[in-house]
């Protein structure tokens, strides 16, 4: 019983889709941030459930550890192999399998990218909006519960995943949900499934939910002098029941690396950038309606527009806030983190996290998807200078102990994966228990994505 | 180790709030439907989440079952105590601890039910909108993953649960979830815990969302010459992206139903009910789309207003249909079916299921929340003929086949209960054992609610 023996049965298994080569290892071994690299001993491209099931049957047999791996877009480490084993690299399944228009669904494999899968919908008329910035593969958004700009309107992977099927540690294959929208029926294990960064199963297909394409698109942008102002705007407009696409809110100091990066004119001052998704009509009463509400909380500078160029320059921007706010410093890393709290106290969330930063020696933009009560700070780091690293970290923490106590969560979209683990006990108490007792009764000899998610030893 | 032993413990622990008197049994051991009656063996009335806890730490130590209790309004039989034991009566936990009005969410005791909520509520501007139909306990709801005619805009239980506190078998106290919108920490215990039917935990405190009372309300009725133009209407209306609140299908035998009931004056044909929340705009505007869809998919009468007095007495005949089917025949009761599909084979669904009780001796109206392809029919019967039972029993079987069969799920939003679990193997496969394999691990001595969800013996 060793991962030797499960690397030779594998390899009679897969023939070359399973490789030991330094540069496979390598590359399924690093991350996108700032954790050490611990690649896998061999990595395998599986290309059916089937194959994916015999895999995970050798490995169980050989407590050969199994890691699943996306596009690698992760910022926390979530498929460093910490203790070896197997990455399952899922690019060969990465196929469209069926578009149900009527339905408006489409089961997917799940090495399939969201880009991709927006182009094969094109034509349909039809999209999936989860949009966590990066090209991320579907099959890693799910396991990771990703979200981004348009949660505050379409939700995030836990409201968007209607089904899977997934082999388990044992090598079972289960399929969970159906394609109606709703049920009743027991424990649900899609959504146990969803967020758990591949340590109860690997997700071999999905069932997403998709969204009508809108008729029409605004999007508006303004400035506010205080941070509590743009806060207040943005509560105010949830509460007015204006249905936004996207509100983003970004500080001063991203306003500033907007305008050296891209050579834009905003004042410096933190700004919402909002979009609205209807009939022509309806966006522009929300654009009419969320102007009165910016100029109650002194609001400047509004600027709406339904042309397509200017939305997506605006968009283009703040997809690009990660490289812009690198520009501040160059030669910089970022260390990203990302926190979310209820919404009444993300006025108060945003500015301490900002006082902590300019009372620190390091840079670090805010933004964040202000309708979710979820921010980041890209804190810009050498990621050499260990003293930088050590106070870019203790930052992170005290934003994390900030959310708890504000009532909020140490992660709203990025996951737990290497950086959030340490957290995991302050959040949920004999909760964490409660996960450690599910992973033991699911994967009793600990294969998949061990090291992770669940308190360890 | 008895439950003998642990009554006498209990009656310690909560004095003259346990009873063993026959009628409290008897209110607690009869469901609403036509299964047999399952009395406990004692009935408990909490007042805290610590009296809860206790409570279960005894029953665990004598291992005697414990079965939560809310409003009684369960149409499948969930809180029948099938082995006895103890029901857990949350009616005097029902009070609402805190309504965060800025972040649109509220804490409330489980034993709150929906309407007394809203009351509550209906000076904030805000209400609680899953909604069905009986006035059930918000615990309740929870542990049984209702929805309603309102799912179609603003979701289920699944979507409106932020956060629980819950007491598992062991007597531990668990909070899972945060205030925050969206978190991606973890195992997702609150969809866990909703829809597990009383069988993982008993939640003691739940964290509701909330939504904005809409500015203005429209409401629109109108018929079709055959169920498949009703259903195509109302794929083009949400593939046209426009947010309906509520769209309700009745065939034309309900709507007899409501002409000799409420001396109506509805066409003998299939109908929709919709309605439309927002501005005063976009309602008129969500409006007048909809008549155009409905006009290209053959539909007549179509009757539009936004004046209160007409929409209340819409979905009054429409909250009254239960009363109005079972008055088609004096004396009669329901065997009420629930399934739901993709909305692409929802048609044939219904029409189908029509063919089936066309076939019967039984009559049997039609109607459901169509917007999620979910439908029940009110299969009339006489309860003490046992060849009018057995048919309605059949046709209810053939109905759950057939919802698997078009990729749907046997109970679209009652729950499993006693009705359902002859059909959780087909509609689940391997994943049922794994439901075994949670339940196991979680509460290994099978003391809450057995004989319920999961496979049994």
């Amino acid at each position: 019983m060793s991962i030797e023996t499960a690397l030779t049965r594998l390899s009679t298994l897969l023939g070359n889709r399973l490789s030991r080569s330094k540069p496979d290892l390598e590359a399924h071994g690093h991350s996108e941030t700032h954790f050490p690299p611990a690649p896998p001993d061999a990595v395998a491209w599986p290309e059916t459930t089937e194959e994916v099931a015999e895999l995970v049957k050798i490995c169980a047999a050989e407590r050969c550890p199994v890691v699943g791996w996306g596009a690698g877009t992760s910022l926390e480490g979530h498929a460093l192999a910490l203790r070896g084993g197997v990455a399952v690299d899922f690019s060969r399944m990465n196929r469209v399998l069926k578009i149900n228009a009527e339905d408006m669904d489409v089961v997917v494999q799940p090495g399939l990218t969201r880009e991709e899968l927006n182009r094969e919908l094109r034509a349909t008329g039809l999209f999936f909006p989860v949009d966590p910035g990066a090209n991320a593969t579907l099959g890693g958004m799910a396991a990771t519960r990703a979200s981004g700009t348009t949660a505050v309107r379409y939700g995030t992977m836990r409201d968007n995943v209607l089904a899977t099927q997934a082999v388990l540690a044992d090598g079972r294959v289960i399929r969970t949900g159906t394609r109606a929208r709703k049920s009743s029926t027991g424990y649900d294990l899609t959504a146990l499934l969803v967020g758990s960064e591949g340590t109860l199963g690997l997700i071999t297909e999905l069932t997403l939910r998709l969204h009508g394409q809108p008729e029409a698109i605004s999007a508006a942008v303004c400035a506010f002098p205080s941070i509590s102002d743009a806060v207040n705007a943005v509560i105010a407009t949830i509460q007015t029941g204006i249905p936004m696409a996207r509100i983003e809110f970004v500080d001063e100091t991203s306003a500033e690396a907007f305008n050296r990066y891209a050579g834009t004119d905003f004042p410096q001052l933190p700004h919402l950038m909002v979009e609205f998704h209807g009939s022509p009509g309806a966006v522009a009463e929300d654009a009419r309606r969320f102007g009165e509400i910016v100029a109650d909380f002194n609001g400047s500078g509004f600027r709406w527009s339904d042309r397509t160029e200017d939305r997506t320059a605006l968009w283009t921007m703040r997809h690009n806030a990660f490289y812009a706010g690198l520009a501040l410093r160059p030669g910089a890393s970022a260390v990203v983190t990302d926190i979310c709290v209820p919404i009444s106290r993300l006025a108060e969330a945003v500015e301490e996290t900002r006082a902590d930063i300019a009372a620190s020696p390091l840079q670090g933009p805010i933004l964040g998807h202000v309708g979710d009560g979820n921010f980041h700070a890209l804190l810009l780091v050498d990621r050499a200078d260990k003293a930088e690293m050590d106070e870019a970290l203790r930052l992170s923490a005290r934003m994390a102990e900030r959310a708890l106590r504000l009532g909020g969560t140490v992660t709203g979209e990025h996951g737990i994966g290497m950086g959030k683990l340490g957290y995991m006990e302050a959040e949920h108490g004999p909760g964490w228990n409660v996960m450690a007792e599910i992973k033991r009764a699911l994967d009793p000899h600990d294969i998949l994505n061990p090291g992770k998610l669940v308190p360890q030893g």
